[in-house]
């Protein structure tokens, strides 16, 4: 029921029956404003996926806005997969890092940490993140991190996330360009490739690493990426928890640290990731100078005959907010495919 | 599958998942020697119903007498319903605190705390309980006691306790006449009125709050309405789990401190009291000048064909040995309503 992408099989079966803590990372990026770019919520208000997501997985509603983030064509938030498990096998602590998100989440009594990250410009203008600063946010963020639980899963939320991840592993050297992932089964190529296009333009020969990433990366990106090297440095059990984006967050760390430690260092994502053909993470994942851990849980909606969820095993949607790992926790805790199957479905009437 | 009473959902969506140590608050007042009055144990040995509920929660096993507590109609305890959960998913320490039981439970291992307080007399005959004593104890306690888990379940068993509870909060003026609730489905008016009537006659005008609850109250009332001041001081995490009788610890604790910090304080209790035609336990939390977090779990028999629990969707029992929280506390960690069922119709063969 999970499957190997690279790494270590007994890094996962050491995790059977663990309790897991889930980090939801939101950020905004005005990226995401661009028409046709991304189909992650709805149109006009895709700025507030990330808040919406984060409203329904804690909650269970959605108090940003009067429907839940559905896709045009109905697909909804990947959310509902990572509620569903948090239901039925509950996270021992839910949370949010707020990494820019453009409206913050109506919540109480759960844990939101702020950092002071204000929304990213678009990467076509030049994006305008203080990247050192927030990489360095992240590596200490970590490094003080108090982790109430046997490991971390940490998520994300941030729509047209896949073109900042691409255009950002393509400005670090990568070799990359058909490897990434988007959230439409026949990905908008042309909007997509004019928007990297003209975000690497804006990219000088001697820029530096971080001059890069101000440039054409997203927060999200950045942030988790100095996370992942602070919690390598002291050994945090940490699952990133997504597909290329997260992926991405691997390629930026490497960059930047010559000798990672991946020892407890995971990466879980979607079957509709792993076995998608318009795009390779296990390729994006075998390029990195260290070894990581990465599963996929082999879970689709063949149980159900819900028409909005048969559209994931069409190839939309894919990821976020943490499915892919939500589903491997709750396969490593016991869940069926068929309890989270019905879950869902509860939530579509 | 939780419904709200009043309060912010939120505080019960951060439990999810989240760990709880439930306690048995446990008190005999002569009041339910008064035939007729309470139908919580069987004729003539209702004093042994809290030493009963204890035994059983506990071990599985009812050590102070041969036949575990029913009612004269077969209306088995609640307690059936707090182990069934226990068994499903453990609370993680089980302890009881001894507010006056006649008997002492008979039990190894198991916590019990003791305070030298007596069992009260009837309110007929003006109670006769230490009340200030009683209620510095509850409050001393409170910001002593070591919670080992997330959250502490505060759950009572105290036979005739709506009677109690009701001229309680009757002599602390707060207008509640037909707002408590009672263990019969058709309650006994005219007994309960008369034994009610005949307390508050005992009141004189110039008594101060304390010498009311001298004369009108008992042990667990006044003891745990402490323990929620002396609580919601240190932000102790607590849910009193309960109905009427816990809406009346808070009625108190609501007269001797002007500003309770209810954000860690809630109040889980079952569907048959929260819908229950006969009282209104929503009424008397408003009375309340600070908001508690109340909620109940949806939960019914639907699912059994047994005569004796079916008593219970007929309005018999309704609550008590923290039932209705359990049922929370189960629901909140992935337990399902059909779950529960079949674990209560076990114990009944």
């Amino acid at each position: 029921m999970i499957k190997k992408i690279v790494g270590n099989i007994d890094f996962l079966e050491n995790l059977r029956g663990k309790s897991a803590s889930f980090a939801l990372a939101i950020s905004t990026t005005k990226t995401c404003d661009i028409d046709g770019l991304t189909q992650a919520g709805i149109p006009g208000f895709i700025y507030l996926t990330p808040t919406l997501d984060a409203e329904f997985l804690c909650s269970g509603e959605v108090r940003s806005l009067d429907n839940i983030a559905e896709t045009p064509k109905g697909v909804p938030t990947p959310a509902l997969i990572s509620r569903a498990v948090h239901l039925l096998k509950s996270y021992k602590k839910l949370e949010i890092f707020d990494l820019g998100a453009k409206v913050k989440p109506k919540l109480d009594y759960f844990e939101q940490y702020s950092f002071g990250i204000e929304p990213s410009c678009s990467i076509e203008d030049g994006a305008d993140i203080e990247a050192k600063k927030i990489f360095d946010l992240g590596e200490k963020f970590a490094s003080e991190y108090e982790l109430n639980s046997d490991y971390l899963i940490l998520g994300e939320s941030v729509p047209s996330g896949t073109t900042t991840a691409l255009t950002t592993a393509l400005a670090l050297g990568y070799d990359c360009k058909d490897k990434f992932s988007s959230s439409f089964k026949d990905t908008p190529d042309s909007v997509k490739q004019k928007v990297v296009k003209k975000a690497l333009a804006n990219l000088a020969k001697e820029d530096k690493l971080f001059e890069k990433l101000s440039k054409v990366s997203d927060n999200m990106l950045i942030f988790n990426a100095g996370f992942v090297v602070g919690a390598s440095k002291r050994g945090l059990p940490l699952v990133l928890a997504g597909g290329t984006q997260m992926a991405c967050v691997l390629l930026i760390a490497n960059r930047f640290a010559s000798n990672i430690n991946s020892k407890n260092l995971g990466l879980f994502t979607t079957k509709w990731i792993a076995e998608d053909e318009n795009s390779d993470i296990k390729g994006l994942l075998e390029m990195l100078d260290f070894k990581v851990n990465a599963f996929y849980a082999d879970f689709d909606f063949a149980l159900s005959e819900h028409p909005a969820l048969k559209l994931y095993d069409q190839g939309e949607a894919k990821e976020g907010v943490g499915a892919g790992a939500c589903l491997v926790y709750g396969l490593l805790n016991g869940l069926s495919k068929e309890d989270i199957t019905r879950k869902v479905e509860n939530f579509l009437g």
